[in-house]
């Protein structure tokens, strides 16, 4: 008997956030894929549940809507501190998501829960063809380092050996009694029970050669491994435990979010979830250690017990949480029911120095950073790591793009993780320390200043300002450098004053033209693979400078040397690409549909006419106005081209007119491949008409 | 062979929008029902398709927010009119929905779709027990006119014989090729074929037995011609054509809903709808006819042929009706591809007379008013036909309120009836009667007119302003009648001077005290079939008087005397039948959570303390201030309770302290029954806590 063998563009390790973010992306745009895990079940309670601001903006572009509508949407966190009295009070409150950052705020919701909007979407993208394939174990993987530095979309570098689990070797273990936990996860990993199964045969195992691999294999990551790479890092002594439940209590902000410091026993952070139930992140002042894990210098001084040895953890129950967080709630009584999940964890801040091997095989998520939890950012890290990775795979597979955007993950993705361990760093350290008190002549740490911190990196939190550097994807000319306030170098096109390439594109409300209809601008730039051009054509109806551009360019567009043109494979819909949107500035009942050049509302190959590309920023019937240029910074009677990568990042700022039409084909032209054969045929499987977009888009 | 026999509470006779909200609320409200259809398959194209804002405030309180989610949102009405040079213009644009009048707005979406998400929220609402019985013929019933009587909710007056078809039997007949059409439904009714159907026997018969019978069988209803009612109305010479297509067209507002005149030809509404389909109401000013059909005049004429005699509707083709619109629409050009349905009807309006047998057996929908549907009214009326029905019948089926509640059902609904055909006489006439043309002396209509009809109609027709009459579900004391600009009294108590009393309570955001959320308040008071006492307790913290008056309410509620504690059956939860919700108007951050008083934030059988009973109408931190005070008219000095039936209308308005609550008191006497049995304890299939609440409320 011979191992079956078998190939696909990419493979993904690991079916956690990370790798289902890959996955939706790769089934929205069409390419071949598998998605394994060793595991025979998904969650169904705890681990993360913090959704920010971005992750949210990225949910809702792949049309994932079911997070922010079931979730807990937090509206303010309420800082406690010791009274000095052996009490405690309310000494702030402060908004939960910094004002004005995103359309949607932090919002909470289990894992298990969000995975499952996951399923559902990689599902109904991929007509039902690509799912999960669970108890799926990798043997080896190797790369042939020749292949792998092909230009070709068609050869097949990576070769993993797949092993398929029976049942109980599948079965996750844990600790504990009938209370679902995280706790075999979190201090020992996993690997060591199924990579310790014996028995492979060619009955039970696969032989896959793929494209590419990414290894979403969490903080104990086989793939990693398997490259070579440490982590590079340090932990910490402070254990912290974490427990969902139903509270049964006399605390009045228990449905607020919470950062309590006690005088004396420890922190504790209240996030209030879905259904009524509860999260608590509770600091262990003691903890059960394991005997025979004294330190160095517990030996040395010939201690009969350890205090700083590896914590036992089969000795941390509901139980033992609940009673610390008890202490810390006193003078307030604290009693949980309905207990969902609970776990421990030991603070430390650790980053994978390379994210890649060969460009060929990827690391992402919490393969490649683990942290504290409390700040809601691993899982939602670990799916910004693969959004960014995801179109980026699509375009290579399909031989649209240049390899070299590959390279591209790992400068991108690497320096945001950095920062988040920095500021994970700060913040724990602050929270889990000895608060100083007023009055008191100690060491601990400064209330005022844990507030400072925390109030200042809800904006880093939130996902909304990350900056990607320069690369063949980001166009950041010197000239429009400056330093910010934190004395970082942003870069501004004073055309569009108020974006700064290399972050997201934010939404503004504008209205359709040819129905007036209220729609976010993001809502018209869903995941779908394609790159955008924005043509802010400005208030052309009453500037005849900027009509004579709008000419220019619509000449431009339907002439046989557009860039457009050129990428666009022959057969395929001219905007599968690249498509261009225009948002006007013109009052919307001053124009008439047939005034604007055809070539911005295309037709089809059945004559239907596009009429959801054209967008005016004007008020609206029952929604208001929603001011796009003055967001976006972009004066009216001068107007700009915005150019937005399909993971929704600003690639460059360009003048409207020949000159940014130019600058525009020579980004394209920096990475894009010229089409060496027509669009594949796919069949329609809904003639409804124009706006039915369920179809890959890149599976020309 | 005996044939088989059974019982339940309540059956519905077809499975169209008015028997399918009639199923949603019974499931709903954990009620026994079965719901039937002689149809093999449900309808996928065509039908209705306009959802007026009512209906989405209905369906968002069902929680079924597909339908506004995936339907086109039209904004704005474009008038287009003959320039008397052989051409048209646009003489008018208004907003389509009238301002501010809901949350909503008007929308369109296939009926086929809407029914689909009925059908998934009627089987989650019942853990997946009911669900639609399709290809199932009722063949006799009758009505025990003693039992029927019965005040006691454990008979079962109506018997009614099914018959189970066989698959061809069950198939629908249609006119016409492969394109879907709904002809033979519109002229023809398909009662015969079902009716002509033999074989009936033992084997493919049951006997069931029910306590009610919603008939819901449309314009040819069986159920309407058992109970022997005939309807009243008359019918016009009118015929219309329908197309729903994708356009090719030069005209410019073929996004827009559009009303054209053309000076010749007819009238054309352009109705944009979801997918880039529009569907076309098109005037068919010659229509062919059956020969055979003359009118007794054209007979006594001699007449070769007919004009006004039975349409032939087996000639009413896609092609004829676009050859009508084109002639229209000149001198733009339109043509069409994706023809997904079409049909053709008469314009006439008629009313059943009576809407019930004994109130045991009742009509609902299209089977007691039909008119002419380019207003969107018919699938909307219908739905509120039920809407209204449904929870009275779940009431009375538990036993919990005297049955005399359903007679206001007719009485409710039927004035509607009225009010719509009296509208869409005026309207139609105006639509399909040649225009007036300036400078020319004719008797044609003025289209001046019927842009003022047609604003004026939309009030109305948004569903918004349906104003109840008097009963024992209404009470509306005389000193509170006062006529309004139309003429009609309207009643509205000086405490909430902008709550007209039996209208539907409309929303507006406030947030919860405990979490500081943004919340509709009609998101806090879902259909699961309670009533809701809304009580505004003004700024209470800055008003000793007020304060006093939470006192007295918190101690009233708790005590043994509280009608809630009479009427709600022991062991069922406080709030399962009447829930108190109370909106404060001090600022939220001046008041904490436990200086409410506990029965207004109830704990239950669990300890688990209920957070989200409790509102402030107060700024929030990212959506704005709802200022739902001043909404409603109620001045935060003085305060107010407002009564809220389980279908969102108000029942009354009262004055707080003890004589509001004696008010409201001696409302709920008026038709609750004290109950003789406990709750029965339903399995709590989710401990998550409070928030959850899928569990049918009434399944006590």
């Amino acid at each position: 008997m011979v191992a079956k063998e078998s190939t696909t563009d990419v493979l993904i390790i690991g079916a956690g956030p990370a790798g289902l973010m890959t996955a939706t992306w790769l089934a929205r745009a069409g390419i071949p894929f598998r998605i394994i895990d060793k595991r025979s079940a998904k969650i169904f309670a705890g681990q993360a549940d913090g959704l920010e601001c971005r992750t949210l903006e990225v949910f809702r572009s792949f049309g994932i809507d079911g997070p922010w509508n079931e979730s807990n949407h937090m509206q303010e966190v309420c800082f406690w501190e010791p009274d000095g009295k052996g009490g405690l009070f309310r000494s702030a409150r402060i908004p939960d998501t910094v004002k004005g950052i995103s359309r949607f705020q932090q919002c909470v919701l289990h894992q298990g829960r969000i995975e499952s909007f996951f399923l559902d979407k990689i599902s109904s993208s991929s007509q039902g063809k690509a799912e999960v394939e669970r108890g799926i174990l990798p043997l080896s993987i190797d790369i042939d380092e020749k292949l792998a530095a092909s230009d070709s979309e068609d050869v097949y570098p990576v070769t993993v050996v797949l092993k398929n689990l029976d049942e109980e070797e599948a079965q996750p273990d844990q600790y504990g009694g009938k209370i679902a936990n995280g706790l075999f996860r979190q201090f020992q990993g996993d690997q060591d029970k199924y990579y310790s199964s014996e028995g492979n045969s060619a009955a039970n195992t696969e032989i896959l050669r793929a494209k590419y691999v990414v290894g979403c294999d969490g903080a104990h990551s086989w793939v990693r491994k398997q490259l070579g790479i440490e982590m590079e890092g340090e932990s910490t002594d402070y254990v912290w435990g974490v427990l969902d439940a139903v509270p049964l209590t006399n605390f009045p902000d228990i449905r607020h979010r919470c950062a309590i410091h006690s005088a004396e026993h420890g922190s504790i952070m209240v996030i209030p979830r879905e259904h009524g139930v509860v999260r608590f992140y509770i600091q262990l002042q003691e903890t059960p250690r394991d005997p025979d894990s004294k330190t160095e210098s517990e030996k040395e001084a010939g201690a009969e017990a350890t205090t700083k040895g590896r914590v036992d953890r089969s000795r941390i129950t509901p139980e033992f949480i609940l009673g610390a967080a008890q202490k810390i709630f006193e003078p307030y009584t604290i009693d949980v029911r309905d207990i969902r999940w609970y776990t421990a964890y030991q603070i430390g801040q650790r980053v994978s120095p390379s994210w890649h091997k060969n460009n060929r095989v990827f690391i992402a998520g919490d393969a490649c950073h683990t942290h504290s939890p409390k700040a809601g950012q691993g899982m939602n890290t670990s799916m910004m790591d693969t959004y960014n990775l995801g179109w980026k795979l699509a375009w290579v597979c399909k031989g649209l793009a240049d390899p070299k955007i590959l390279e591209t993950y790992e400068d991108e993705r690497r320096q945001n993780a950095y920062d988040l361990i920095n500021f994970d760093h700060k913040l724990s350290r602050l929270f889990s320390g000895k608060p100083h008190l007023p009055g008191q002549d100690d060491d601990g740490v400064s209330l005022e200043e844990f507030r400072k911190v925390f109030e200042k990196g809800k904006a880093f939190a939130s996902g909304c300002i990350i900056d990607y550097n320069p690369s063949c994807l980001e166009i950041k000319p010197a000239e429009f450098g400056k330093k910010d306030e934190f004395g970082d170098l942003k870069y501004v096109n004073p055309l569009a004053s108020k974006i700064t390439i290399g972050t997201r594109f934010d939404s503004a409300q504008v209205l359709s033209q040819s129905e007036a209809t209220p729609h976010h601008l993001a809502d018209a730039m869903p995941s779908d693979g394609r790159f955008r051009i924005v043509y802010f054509a400005g208030d052309f109806k009453n500037n005849a400078a900027l009509t004579e551009k709008m000419n220019v360019l619509g000449e431009y567009l339907s002439s046989e040397s557009s860039f457009i043109r050129k990428y666009t494979p022959s057969g395929a819909k001219i905007d599968s690409l690249i498509e261009v949107l225009t948002v006007h500035a013109s009052p919307r009942t001053s124009v008439e549909w047939f005034e604007f050049p055809q070539s911005l509302r295309p037709k089809d190959d059945c004559q239907r006419e596009d009429y959801w590309k054209i967008f005016v920023d004007d008020d609206s019937h029952h929604n208001g106005h929603g001011h796009a240029y003055e967001k976006y910074g972009i004066d009216p009677s001068v107007g700009a081209f915005v150019v937005v990568r399909p993971d929704g990042y600003v690639a460059t700022v360009a003048p409207l007119g020949k000159e940014g039409i130019e600058q525009i084909a020579k980004y394209f032209d920096g990475f894009v491949k010229v089409p060496t054969k027509p669009a594949e045929k796919v069949a329609e499987v809904d003639m409804y008409g124009l706006a039915e977009v369920s179809l890959p888009v890149l599976a020309l």
